[in-house]
């Protein structure tokens, strides 16, 4: 039997880099991704067609909402994502969001017997969340390794971070590399219904400076068929 | 402005007593309770019941299935309630679940400014949950201080688990001293609509032992008039 992961996939450029590089390293590999309240429902669409294209065994969706705690412009609707690269965290930050991912994910692990949990966090282009950077990840999993019943007896879960350390350019390479097809995947903080991006937010910024200094062909589809100036 | 706290309210006798513990410190608290495809949705009725006895600020529910996953007896309606105490840990071990709680604790803690989260959980009548274990709770709030916004700040949030190393008969006299009215609390792994209790689970056995240990009136609804003999 082949050994299995649980991949958290958002829909973003990030995690289908980080499903094919787990699939690459030989996993069978279970899609985990949430509905919680986000403004952007359309990257729900495209997580399931990266988990089905890029080749996961299963894609499972669960469902909460984290608006009902408010506190973000990505969840609270009273808050306008910003437009302009800002000091310090960010208002799109939503809180504890990757502490909740995976924690699902690590129940999910623990049912497949499933030994690792891949997520694609980065902490060079990270916008500055905390919930971003490595030693979080190894504090996640110290913590996973005291939680579980499989842990106790023996098989702790391990959080691989496979981007953690990589520019954005150098995620589109690998990507590229393994053959993903990034026009499925969203990465605006605001898309339309469609899935085109704005290309104005902050993650439209770092993911078309991304493809620029890849130099690789930028396949979004953006609202006005290209990203907006500087 | 109070000093704010999260307070997990399952509907059972350790949560109900954990919130009188909190406001006894002088505590504004919010009640976090969650629906997450558990047997015994009453409780949640319970849950609520409690909150406004005893007094929290605000009650939130938050609803997910974390019976998509499968894996535990509350859960998965195919693995029947043991029904005798067991080796090791039980079939209602439910994978991750005080993690998943208190993930969605860390979130609404960090919108509310608030610096604690209280957690019912008790090593002594543990049944053998491994998150409910000192180690664990450690290794959750070391997590947690590197997770947030607020925690990047300066303003980690501590985890208090004020029963930990108390036995149930303890935990009894504690509440009974605070004026916690057990009657509404539901413990019970399989109670009927009504929130009667089965009197025969592992949760009412430890309960039912609880309360004579402790020398207090045993308020609990049995199913048939009292607890079934051993």
């Amino acid at each position: 039997m082949l050994e299995r992961a649980v991949v958290l996939i958002s829909g973003g450029l990030d995690s289908a880099t980080t499903l094919a590089i787990a699939i690459s390293e030989g996993y069978e590999c279970y899609a985990l991704s949430f509905d919680y309240g986000q403004r952007h429902a359309v990257e729900l669409a495209s997580a399931r067609a990266i988990s089905d294209r890029i080749g996961a065994k299963e894609w499972k969706l669960i469902s909460f909402d984290l608006g009902e705690f408010g506190g973000s412009a990505l969840t609270d609707m009273d808050i306008p994502v910003p437009l302009k690269a800002s000091e310090g965290i960010p208002l799109t930050y939503v809180p504890a969001r990757n502490t909740v991912f995976l924690s699902f994910a690590l129940g999910w692990a623990e049912v497949l017997s499933a030994d690792h949990i891949y997520i694609g966090v980065n902490a060079v282009d990270y916008s500055g969340y905390p919930d971003c950077r490595p030693e979080y990840i190894e504090a996640f999993e110290r913590m996973a390794g005291l939680a579980t019943k499989s842990a106790v007896e023996g098989n702790p879960v391990s959080v691989v971070a496979p981007l953690i350390h990589l520019s954005k350019s150098d995620i589109i390479r690998k990507g590229v590399e393994l053959g993903v097809d990034y026009s499925v995947t969203v990465s605006c903080y605001q898309p339309d219904s469609d899935g085109r991006a704005c290309g104005r937010c902050d993650s439209c910024r770092i993911r078309t400076a991304g493809f620029q200094s890849a130099g690789v062909e930028d396949p979004t589809r953006y609202m006005q068929g290209h990203p907006a100036p500087e």
